[in-house]
């Protein structure tokens, strides 16, 4: 096993065996969630932590019931009515919580480097869940496991070097590339297993300094991401965050940027659509493409239960 | 055994041997509530969600305590800080939480029919805890099991025809029938079990189409109701949801429709009284009357324990 | 075992050997926490209820984390969102609760005496978690254990008689003594178990009739209390609570009345700071005190723990 680390903080850190080893470790957990008892004892007696500081109801419920299907107990701390709002720092909070015995954060915070700061001041693992426009690693992850999955069924020799595994793929990431965790976790994630990337978008929402500092591509043409991609992975439209400052208006961005059907026919016919969801329908997808056979997007989210199981796995309970 | 559903969605459509079937399931539960340890592996490993877009605390935790009394998991999802608040549709949320691998659904929604809509686009099994003015399912079965389980206890040979179960008995329902998805419930239960139905109050919040559309008496006349009735159900008036537009104020009401030790000299000796709660204490009923020898209304959330195993077990457990 | 109790209200009614007791108790379960497998299965099947009627997650979670290390299932009622937000009154949502086959209550209430009112109306346990400016019993607990551990070491003789077993130990409390729970249950429990106690802060913060009321000392007097103490317990100024009405400024407490090295060169060589948390760094202390040697404020939580399930299976698993 290559794993040592205590922490899930960002994919820019690991290597590619690392992350190969969290993607193997989710496809043996993934069949305990299509069992009629969907449970197994790995983590009995441990207690993980969600510590959102930002609402999200559905990656918080989602890490809860990875951490029960492997038997550990959860408790929720939300920065609504917690000692937070009575003024308590970020590390005041969690030594509290630590004191009291706990063995994983889980950590959703505004602020890039929340995680890696907790990470330094506790005894516990440390779990990435999104920090501001930093990175959201297990969402980064489960699109992989997702790609690997589906396109490197009949592929067993590519296990040999990690750092080819998805080879010979390209990954389109369409959208609000600026302000997106999901597209940073994604990007180093994708190149360190050999897949080509290209973020694609609005110039306001995609500029080329991103993709320079993320040693990836970057387009503005859709057409030519649509004529080179294996897999279009669409962006949520942000818009509680504001993110309609950017472009002119939503109907601008659903006939530019958007996918549908007509749109489609310039795509690979092997190629394959993903979306993180919560899904715009209408605006970054077609409700027809999200609920069509090219669709990927609820195997997604059931690949999230795997992926964050073997996270919880490695930190918590494998060397722990 | 006569269950097959893998949904709860409304009384209407079930016949009188499925209701009979899961209130002698709830009779063989609820011993177990009265145990020292309150646990029965029935449902091990399983994935209860309760899903409520209108807030009852009460109604989830009676849930989630007969789930985990079943030894399943749970999970709640409520509208505010969760992707519905970010655009997205009930089937979106429901198939992502879905596709975590997750057995039932518990669902709460001002829209009538909503769990019908939900029930046709998942796999997961589907339980009504209440959908606007339509039906309350499990409201209505604790009150029929409280009624069965007070009146019929030394007339075994009623099990023999489901249809006769609760003949000979009267049932009155009182208050705001125009808006209560409880009424509409009890209504449809108690007629299947052979049982006369009035509902009574005042003619703006019964009016006669109701009773015609239900197949059951109505009444305005509280005095022949009290004469007739072996059950009264009063309803809660729901002043937070404006049901006071319909009569002219809180103290007529009271006195014209209240019950009170003086009015229940008119009422058979053995007549008992129902609530589903939170009461409105000295409106629909006087704290003495609440309180006193005639009330079963703490016997019926007792009911609501083993009623809602019951309906768990059968859609979830038994036949899955 | 001296305990028969079935429900913790206060530190008041207690004697000294039913304090010890849970002390004691506390000191065997608080090795559980620091398992790997931290978890016993005293509780199975027992429902934990936290009714918190002022919001603080801190405590509820400490409770629940509590109970589920017990083995307990818990469930969470606030007042928000339930049926209280509809006009029930305390007895009515806690009898209906209790109705579902439930085993104890953990109240917060913002009303003294709350609990007490509540242990009258229920066959459940009833355990205090702080009721208005009255008591906050498991707090006051977790300090004396702390308090016991940190200087009892070595004597063991002292275990013969309870009323003696922190004799020649001098506690302070300072800070807002008259709005203070934390410090009511202190200066009970402290006082039984034979220890001196000084309440200590600004003279509209400790008016002397409090110290005459509980029976122990009150002082103005910073520095007499830093000579004389062995523990200085700084309680927290609730500025959500407008505590400030109560003093002319935030940088005057701190320079009158706030723990800092300055200051603290006065102290006794030996003696500990404690406080309940959440800190206002800077205020009732500097950073540097709060995260220095003298400083056991992360013990106290860590024995909330042990406290906690001790208080829990005491009342609900030992005698019931």
């Amino acid at each position: 096993m290559a794993w040592t680390r205590k922490h899930l903080l960002d994919l820019e850190e690991l290597t590619a065996g690392e992350i190969v080893e969290i993607l193997d470790t989710a496809a043996s957990f993934k069949e305990v969630s299509g069992r009629s008892v969907k449970k197994v004892p790995a983590l009995r007696g441990k207690v993980v932590v969600n510590l959102f500081f930002e609402s999200s109801t559905r990656t918080s419920n989602s890490f809860a019931l990875a951490a029960q299907r492997l038997s550990a107990d959860t408790l929720s701390f939300t920065s609504s009515g917690s000692s937070v709002s009575k003024g308590e720092t970020l590390i005041d909070t969690a030594k509290n919580i630590e004191a009291m015995g706990v063995d994983a954060f889980v950590i959703r915070h505004s602020a890039p480097g929340a995680p890696h700061l907790l990470a330094r001041h506790t005894a516990c693992s440390v779990v990435n869940a999104g920090d501001g426009c930093h990175e959201h690693p297990t969402q980064g992850l489960l699109d992989i496991f997702t790609i690997r999955e589906h396109f490197m069924r009949d592929q067993a020799h590519k296990k040999a070097d990690p750092a080819l595994a998805l080879k010979g793929l390209t990954v389109a990431i369409l959208g609000d590339i600026r302000h997106s965790r999901v597209a940073r976790s994604n990007a180093h994630g994708l190149r360190k297993l050999g897949a080509r990337v290209i973020l694609a978008g609005p110039p306001t929402l995609v500029p080329a300094a991103i993709g320079a500092a993320l040693g990836v591509e970057t387009s503005h043409d859709i057409d030519y991401v649509l004529q080179e991609s294996d897999v279009l992975n669409c962006l949520r439209i942000q818009f509680e965050r504001k993110a309609g400052r950017f472009f002119p208006g939503v109907r601008e961005y659903a006939a530019i940027y958007g996918l549908n059907e007509e749109r489609m026919k310039r795509a690979k016919p092997e190629a394959i659509i993903m979306h993180p969801g919560p899904i715009n329908r209408g605006i970054e997808i077609t409700p027809e493409l999200a609920d069509g056979p090219r669709s990927v997007i609820l195997h997604q989210v059931e690949n999230g239960m795997a992926v964050r199981m073997a996270v919880l796995y490695l930190c918590v309970g494998a060397n722990n």
